[in-house]
């Protein structure tokens, strides 16, 4: 599995054990909506500052969102 | 420390543990060597892909670059 895909599984997962909502999750890491449903399909090749702060919104390591 | 120093410092750090010049690593991820060396200024934002290669040629996990 390339790392957009693992990339899209962990966040779909992460954000669901949270409760939220795409929209809710794009508010908190201040990104668009379209983007995390886009990085959700694994569609999307994003910048490790964009992956950073998807994690801190997730409250996790950039690891456990891209190993 | 932003992501991209965190990179940066772990790239340098993972290279010369290997005994690699900039040259011989961005050979071996099949990258521009002066792309490697702003990569370790932290002088460049990587999509996840790069720092995927990054992470295979060096033999370890995406979080002990980004974490």
């Amino acid at each position: 599995m390339d790392v957009t895909q693992r990339l899209a599984h962990n966040l779909r997962r992460l954000r669901q054990r949270k409760g939220w909502s795409q929209e809710e999750f794009a508010f908190r890491a201040d990104i668009h909506r379209t983007y995390v449903s886009d990085l959700e399909r694994g569609a999307r090749n994003p910048t490790i500052t964009v992956v950073d702060r998807l994690a801190m919104a997730l409250d996790v390591k950039l690891g456990e969102l891209l190993d």
